[in-house]
């Protein structure tokens, strides 16, 4: 019935080597170029030039402006990965990972179809405040290139599981019959979404009760019960 | 507590200008340059730009690609308007206009705290199907121009007014204590907000049962009720 998905699924590549990278990493002093590869590996590059994504738009960024924000010449880039696509595959690899992981949890698997879902609203939850950058990042594919079509597919995927586990809910009696479940869950993935929109660690933001209000509101909404 | 704001409020223009042109329109044979104005006026050029700004963003749109899109001439253009910020001040002018009108309606003034708060969601949320892509545009903006700037202190406004209604109605007891006003403003409209990155027109999507799910949701939550 809904055209565009509202959220993330499986990961694509096998939980040994998700994080590692696909070319090897030589020292600087073996860097034909004479680019510093400076201090980076995968994880701590990632952490660079996934905010220059986000702040510029990953059509926007250009191989130069990480390698300013690195602090490293793009030669140096180069070495870690073969293309500015690959470096955005590697960041929304790592929120679809953090993402699904959630979704092969005991309290994600086990009991009632309703606690299941509690427990998914309030992980996934936990898994935007604490991979930020990724999981933004993910929100803002637009599908101009295979890597954000995939990315989109995988969104997919994740929106229809948890769909699936909202109609189980419904089936049994726990959940209102009166909302089709795939539009509850863009709407209930939607606010989860938007924090992404205003949560910035630090700044006077705890992330305690904002995981505790999205499943309060989600299941119970904003009614005081007697 | 929180640093940026989820959603929009008071028109600082008067309700008779809001929708005028700031210039004469001059007659395609009066036009100077020659370019055609063609056959439009304030409403549908806006119609034709503002898909334009939110398809390319409004940073990355030229006054060159407006007057692609419209057919016409970059300066027929400026006979409507002085420049691309007033195109983009129009377009989200007409999205704050709609969305601050809710506020004065008799439903939202009249009456227990929380009826007006689920007039408040179930007419915003219609305004936003209604004038999608004005909403969506206001949406988006980013703070880069003194007229994105303005809009989101009008948002900021708008999230007070409704955080103001919620507080009411958590002091009347209608609404639960234990989730902070503002942040159940933002993510109530976190999931109001985020209809607009999938919902089109026409496209098998009823507005009738979004409006329903949100009031639903936000209010009484996923629950089945005895």
């Amino acid at each position: 019935m809904f055209s565009l998905p509202v959220w993330p699924a499986s990961v694509p590549v096998s939980r040994n080597d998700r994080h590692t990278l696909p070319v090897p990493r030589p020292t600087a002093a073996a860097d034909p170029a004479g680019g510093r590869t400076g201090p980076y590996d995968a994880d701590s590059l990632l952490r660079v030039v996934v905010p220059v994504f986000n702040e510029r738009g990953y059509d926007g960024t250009r191989m130069t402006d990480l390698a300013r924000a690195a602090g490293i010449t793009k030669s140096a880039i180069y070495h870690h990965v073969r293309s500015k696509e690959e470096l955005l595959r590697l960041g929304v690899e790592r929120a679809l990972t953090g993402l699904f992981a959630v979704l092969e949890e005991p309290a994600a698997r086990e009991g009632p179809a309703v606690r299941r879902l509690e427990h998914v609203l309030r992980r996934t939850t936990a898994v935007l405040l604490a991979e930020l950058p990724y999981v933004t990042l993910l929100l803002r594919v637009r599908g101009n290139t295979a890597t954000e079509r995939w990315a989109l597919e995988q969104r997919r995927t994740f929106d229809a599981r948890v769909a699936a586990l909202v109609a189980e809910a419904v089936r049994d009696g726990a959940l209102r019959a009166d909302v089709d479940p795939r539009l509850a869950t863009r709407l209930l993935f939607g606010m989860v979404n938007s924090i992404a929109e205003w949560y910035r660690p630090g700044r006077g933001h705890a992330a305690g009760p904002i995981t505790a209000a999205v499943e309060a509101l989600a299941i119970d909404g904003l009614r005081q019960r007697a």
